[in-house]
């Protein structure tokens, strides 16, 4: 049974019920996006202990973390404890990207640990596999990129990133448009180097219909990746990287004939004054598939406070119509994030989230934010602590400083103006 | 000798020559823009070792940072060592918000210790000690309002904010409106009880051609504060603060027809999808005048994470036209910000001042990311951590966890997409 051939169908499946439910839309609403694919209903048929996950048009925007090993380090059970705290602090998914240690291992102890759907990226697995046993780029055989795939959808995996649009045609726009960064995606720049190194087609894109036999049968989610994405700013929205937004609405089209769900993932470093462009752009050229944008950074200079640069884009992003946003964290473009940067990570996307939610006219959104007003207004310290995106943080940094009259803070103390007020 | 006056007969002085050299912008440009109102000089003439600060239209963002006691913290070397933390990390001004402790002495002490624009609130002095000596609000004569100024410039504070547009009447459409927060503003709460309960008119409202006298005498620059603004999210834009606005444009005209420089004060607490409207809203009504915000936040809901709600908020307004951005600290909400909360609170206002910068076109705003984007190409660490906002920051966080191979970094490791495709 596949979501979309349900809801073209007519019918209103379980899932999309369960979705309608957590939305608080009607589930015909539900029902008639899925069927046009601006909604996706992201689950696995065999990831059995997850809810289904709605994304696009219309609904709250989710967030993403990613965790997972790298060569350098490689601990299942700190990747565990990181799954644990994303999803303590309000991750609606998990991508396991892990490159280093037992992979196959490491991803069925996430997806048997994980109440969350979850994603990858497959190819990550062949190549860093490869490496391992001295196998160079060129050495991997194309079909390794679609057992790749089924391998992960066999395993329960809810969604994973095909980059699918780095094509002989969109790399040789990039090349030819000349950036800075070049191909800043691994997967992209892994793909591209396999292109030129074997002089044939990408395998994601060439044996596509195999790719979308496999999501049939398992009603895998494909997330069409962004390869191509700029890695700062003076390389956004360059031709490079809008030739392969065309190639992915091709194949998006694609996919919802065959009643594969997709959604399309987007840059990265853009500036500022042209994130709002960007998400009008890909709504354009997909035909309003749910968009998944990783940040976007506004400005490079912030190593060490990224998770803040990609706030600032993320809202922006997530109020001009982005669906889903992959959290960024203080370690990105440093090192592999530990646990504290799992948790920043993701209260920083929560709040880009959110501060878009409100924007954008979700149902509900803004009724936190008037109930936690009105405590402050109340002086109920329990309740805003209570109400607040991390009432542990929020209760610590109170308690830091304690205020003679424990109505107030310690910031105005006796010039309290809401005390002045009351 | 006032600026605006000199400009206005078309002399460049030595100030506007300073401030177009830090902006690369023509001199005749700044005189141009400081006769008209839309650029203003930061500078009493008496605080002789700071530099005239530029704010205002075509200039880079710039950003405050508040420090100061309250009655339950107050520790004057805590302060000094605030305002350092604060310039060194990028604060191009600082106000001195004490309200505990010996408020002449610190104040006197932190001008002295300053090389940077200082501002302040003249009226918290007038209440905090009044309070101290069991004075209520309505004990405070109302020439206390105008004679705190005076004291404060006459210390050689460059800029004081004056809750001028708190009136009967703004006060009165507030009331009328009906709010969940109703007054958040410190000196707006004051200022509404004192005329509650004295039945007169705001003095800073009603003499404000005494303020104006002050000012001239020092060439203090007037910030039209915000007395009114919202608190929260679901009171923003409503009519109580923009009749404060329509007040302040008046005012500001009167100060501009005195050779008197202003800048207005604005929220606050805003949705996301509000923010540009109040930059256009402040520009409109009030003829240009250089807009200092604070946040906006753009959310309630993440207390302990205030920095980053703002710095969305902060993001917008710059790049929508504020030229001037009060930092939020993480511990607003909460309590009395320490030296950590400072600096990552100067930090996060940077992020905003210099993502609105790209966005709204300064001259050479992206050269750093520029040259931070080769460093990254080139795997030059060195280089991209000099360059890096907090290059302290990103040393450490880099160093947390090495490579294997010092070209790359652990969050990637072999799959490093650089090192692929160099």
């Amino acid at each position: 049974m596949l979501q979309i051939q349900e809801a073209q169908k007519g019918n209103i499946t379980a899932e999309m019920l369960e979705v309608a439910k957590a939305e608080n839309i009607s589930s015909e609403v539900i029902r008639e996006r899925v069927a046009n694919g601006t909604v996706i209903v992201v689950k696995n048929n065999l990831h059995k202990q997850v809810k289904p996950l709605g994304i696009g048009k219309g609904l709250s925007t989710k967030i993403n973390a990613n965790i997972g090993t790298s060569s350098d380090c490689s601990n299942l059970e700190l990747e565990l404890k990181k799954l644990e705290v994303a999803t303590k602090h309000g991750a609606d998914t998990v991508m396991d990207l892990s490159t280093g240690g037992d992979l196959d291992h490491i991803r069925k102890e996430i997806v048997k640990a994980s109440k969350v759907p979850l994603g990858s990226v497959p190819i990550y697995q062949c190549f860093s596999e490869a490496f391992r046993h001295e196998r160079k780029v060129r050495d991997v055989a194309g079909e390794e990129f679609i057992r790749a795939v089924e391998k992960h959808a066999e395993d329960g995996i809810d969604y994973v990133t095909v980059h699918c649009g780095v094509t002989k045609e969109s790399v040789k726009r990039v090349n030819d448009q000349g950036r800075i960064l070049d191909i800043v995606s691994r997967g992209g720049a892994l793909t591209a180097k396999w292109i030129k190194e074997t002089k044939q087609e990408n395998p994601l894109y060439e044996y596509y219909d195999d790719l979308l036999a496999i999501a049939m049968k398992y009603d895998l989610t494909l997330s069409l990746g962004d390869g191509l994405r700029p890695g700062c700013l003076a390389d956004a929205t360059d031709r490079g990287q809008v030739q392969e937004t065309i190639i992915l609405g091709e194949l998006a089209k694609r996919a919802l004939e065959k009643g594969v769900q997709v959604m399309i993932e987007g840059p990265g470093h853009v500036p500022l004054n042209e994130v709002e462009a960007n998400i009008q752009l890909q709504k354009s050229l997909c035909n309003g598939a749910p968009f998944y944008v990783l940040g976007p950074l506004v400005t490079d200079i912030a190593p060490g406070y990224d998770h803040i640069t990609s706030a600032i884009g993320g809202a922006i992003a997530a109020k001009a119509g982005a669906d889903f946003l992959c959290y960024v964290t203080p370690a990105e473009h440093l090192k592999l994030p530990d646990l504290n940067d799992v948790k920043e990570g993701v209260i920083a996307a929560k709040i880009s989230a959110h501060a878009g939610d409100i924007a954008k006219g979700v149902a509900g959104a803004m009724d936190r934010d008037i109930a936690l007003a009105k405590a402050r207004k109340n002086m109920d310290w329990e309740k805003q602590i209570e109400l607040s995106l991390d009432p542990e943080k929020a209760s610590i940094v109170r308690g830091e400083r304690t205020p003679l009259d424990e109505d107030v803070c310690t910031m105005c103390s006796d010039l309290c103006s809401i005390k002045l007020g009351n």
